[in-house]
């Protein structure tokens, strides 16, 4: 198995590969989305010469690079000459050379790890090297959109045992940049989603991170849901941080609250999610590999894992809960990786407000100590801070709440956070009065009753039908929680959208399935957990 | 569920696609391969309003048609203007409207399937009603690559039982056009393929043809392999027929030996296909969903179907044959097709030429009840030529071999040979001086001995290198068979090229592997099985 991007002549075989020819190298701009697309003229003499075709792959190299790219056919001199070859913007920028520089062109080998995926679609069990081997090949781009596809597939469900998924998640880490911050202690948190509101970490952060620990959080943004951590604190803040910088940051107060993009941290994992979540595919083994291995490159030695459990959370029940608290517990072992997996009530948002803006205010008023802050955002925080915090050594296990509290109730907190966001770069927040999104209406409870349930999907949805993340003010607030007594024609909930089409979405998704239940006293489902 | 590809306005469900934008559509002269590529310049207003990115997926409407695409974002004006929507050549031909038309643009709804095709990929059993929708989404193009990919490989291996086979068979069938040739018997023969050589349909057809039974015969062109029948009957005659000429042509002649590409019979099947080749996907459900959906489309009502098993066959072991055979069967049954399997000798190439015109040529050779034919081509193919005729009621049990002898070695099967050649439009073509590929190289024994091996998947390999099919006149001529004794020096295989670069590669990969052992005698793999 060779480790270089450029095998030596000898180390290329010869057949259906072998020969080379030129031409010179034309941008086409058209994005075609982490896919690496070359298109050559129908009557290119190497087009007819070399037996490709459509979707052929073919190997470009130029300048001691070499891309693989899938082979589109064009019929007009406008777009590509017959002398040329058109890259797609990812193409021509992975490639690195000017416009007009003589590219050889051959018809691509298959990835080396071909063999492995093969394997694994046929139902065998990957050795480690086998997954390396495909790893490092979708981190360089050298697979094609059906091959992702079918990779991601045959690693569904139970297809990776763990000691695959270690592997996996190890080959991860390898593929791209490491940090090391040369401390035994950094820690880290992270929640596998699905809870809408559920800022914590924005308030996790600041309170390790006051205590002196070191917390350099790194986030990805909203993919399917209506804010994440990176979103939100945007509002707030800058998150695109060169890597220096955001270095420079963490070394002067001990913590950042970052966009995770630009470090390069396992790069496979980002190729895997393009496929992943157009088919809603988020199996225990490939989410293991992909949060423990972002962890586990971005230098964290010590992580505090969050499952929530609830009817519309990723996770349903508590056994399946158990199962993948296990999973993490065994991989992250493996990796070197000190892990407290707290399983959590997640039968409802986290917080009152869904959307940058309206999740950036809660988040500011518990750091406040404020009044109108959410108990429920306030406490989760403290609990996960807190576990945190008995990281440390020099705390006692059980003090670790009652430390956090403290942080939070002294204001130090509000000021370790003020410094992060003064050192990524601050923008104007008010929230008392946060910039929401200027059209809204309101959803009212039908009858009186007590709210015995809320559907955590169906509220996301009305979030991001309203425009969240991309309208920083839409989102949902939610006025009632569970158990609360409502009154007939009380608002359950005000929605918040900058543009009317995005509004009425809303409202008749709304009108639909409001996401609120009501019951009689007790109905409310039971809470699952408390830790 | 509506089998409408236009919905009304009020089954469309507004959310996330009610909005709806007009652009002028422009052909862009790209060749997406059976992908729908949608060009939108960066700065389109539609663009950006709609919240559109790489990748989204758009409905475009126009003039009672509508057609899902990706959006690929462009940066060029050349290409596709602000006002412009841009559409690859499968696009603009399936929209069908000219350049210039104000179509309708708006956010794509999901395919209907999708549900269905996440319950498969969590390994849930599928429902008739599900892989009817899926079939037709797939047939319709709604899929993109990845979910297409996500169905191939979330039902490969073992992952559809026999009633899930039996419904996607169903709605295959269902999806496309189906022949009639209103008569109760119409007989068609299947090789599950593998095996070099092996053109025994060109031998059945006429044969059966002659006896008088309806044996309207429509091939495939090879895909992986050297030479399909369609590419070796193309050496003869034309084989790209107009359905109208071949429904004329069958009746006049009761059997035609013609591509099938262009009757539309199952055209999911070639969906599906595009996704499973890259990947090597050859699972038992999918290959028999594959095959019954094609036959009885084309108004086959008996069917006789060839498992040649062996070492570098597609079914390696007898065991797998037979599990094979009861699919085949069971799902035979369910839509009504009377099946006869079996099961054969697949431990090397069947016949001596590997390549269109080397197997025209030992296609007509037997034919001409030439000495110089090959004994095993035809041999099996009098066996599957007097297994078909058994299915006429009139015809003894037993005696379907000996009328296919007698039809062969009277000249009656070359006269319906002859008839059919001219009917579909004949090509000059001498067995004696075929037009073979001028350049050509010998691969010697090394040694004294008896042929114990033949390696399949080698030889094939060899003449695709040397340019089969897509030079006729390419490919490996078997001077040796199975228990031949040869002494050193003596060549195993003649192989011809048209391209010094061809010759080269293949002789490059002949060196490395021959695809012939040598042995003492009694040593060859001992033969399977004898039908």
């Amino acid at each position: 198995m060779t480790t270089s991007l450029i095998p030596t002549p000898s180390q290329a075989p010869p057949e259906g590969g072998a020969s080379v020819s030129r031409l010179a190298v034309r941008r086409v701009a058209i994005d075609t989305w982490r896919e690496n697309v070359a298109y050559l003229h129908r009557d290119c003499a190497v087009y007819r010469a070399e037996g490709f075709q459509a979707l052929s792959k073919i190997e470009v190299r130029a300048n001691g690079r070499r891309i693989l790219a899938t082979v589109n056919v064009v019929d007009d001199l406008g777009i590509v000459a017959c002398d040329e070859l058109g890259l797609s913007e990812d193409a021509f920028a992975l490639l690195g050379v000017e416009a007009g520089y003589k590219v050889a062109v051959a018809q691509a080998e298959p990835p080396e790890s071909m063999g492995a995926l093969f394997r694994k679609i046929a139902g065998e069990r990957l050795r480690r090297e086998d997954l390396r081997a495909i790893v490092r090949d979708i981190a360089e781009h050298r697979y094609s959109k059906i091959e992702l596809t079918a990779f991601v597939v045959a690693c569904n469900r139970d297809e990776l045992d763990r000691e695959e998924v270690f592997f996996l998640s190890d080959a991860m880490v390898a593929t791209g940049q490491r940090l090391d911050w040369h401390e035994g202690l950094v820690v880290d948190k992270h929640c596998i989603g699905g809870i809408p509101g559920n800022r914590t970490s924005m308030l996790v952060v600041p309170i390790v991170a006051a205590h002196g620990m070191l917390c350099p959080k790194t986030s990805s943004r909203a993919i399917t849901s209506p804010a994440g951590t990176a979103d939100t604190m945007e509002v707030l803040a800058n998150v695109e941080l060169p890597l220096q910088d955001l270095q420079r940051i963490v070394r002067d107060h001990r913590g950042c609250l970052a966009w995770g993009g630009t470090a390069q941290l396992s790069p496979a994992d980002d190729v895997l999610i393009s496929v992943e979540r157009p088919l809603s595919i988020d199996s225990p083994g490939q989410m293991v590999a992909s949060i423990l291995s972002k962890k586990v490159a971005a230098g964290s030695t010590h992580l505090l894992l969050d499952i929530p459990v609830g009817a519309t959370a990723k996770v349903r029940t508590i056994p399946d809960a158990q199962r993948l608290r296990k999973l993490f517990e065994f991989v992250a072992k493996r990796m070197g990786l000190t892990i407290d997996v707290v399983i959590t009530d997640g039968r409802q948002p986290i917080g009152n407000g869904i959307g940058p803006v309206l999740e950036a205010r809660d988040v500011m008023w518990v750091l406040a100590n404020d009044p109108r802050a959410p108990h429920d955002l306030r406490q989760k925080s403290l609990r996960l801070a807190g576990r945190i915090l008995e990281f440390d050594p020099d705390v006692r296990g059980g003090d670790g709440y009652a430390i956090a509290r403290d942080i939070l109730e002294s204001g130090r907190a509000m000021a370790k956070m003020r410094a992060i966001i003064d050192a990524q770069g601050h923008k104007p927040f008010d929230p008392d009065h946060p910039a929401l999104a200027p059209l809204s209406f309101e959803v009212l409870a039908k009858r009186d009753g007590i709210v015995s349930g809320i559907d955590n999907q169906q509220v996301a949805r009305l979030a991001r039908l309203a425009g969240a993340p991309k309208v920083q003010g839409a989102g949902v607030d939610l006025l009632f929680k569970l158990g609360d007594t409502v009154k007939e024609g009380q608002p359950l909930y005000r929605v918040y959208a900058a543009y009317s089409s995005d509004l009425e979405f809303a409202r008749q998704a709304s009108e639909r399935n409001a996401g609120y239940y009501l019951g009689e006293a007790g109905a409310e489902t039971r809470q699952f957990v408390e830790f």
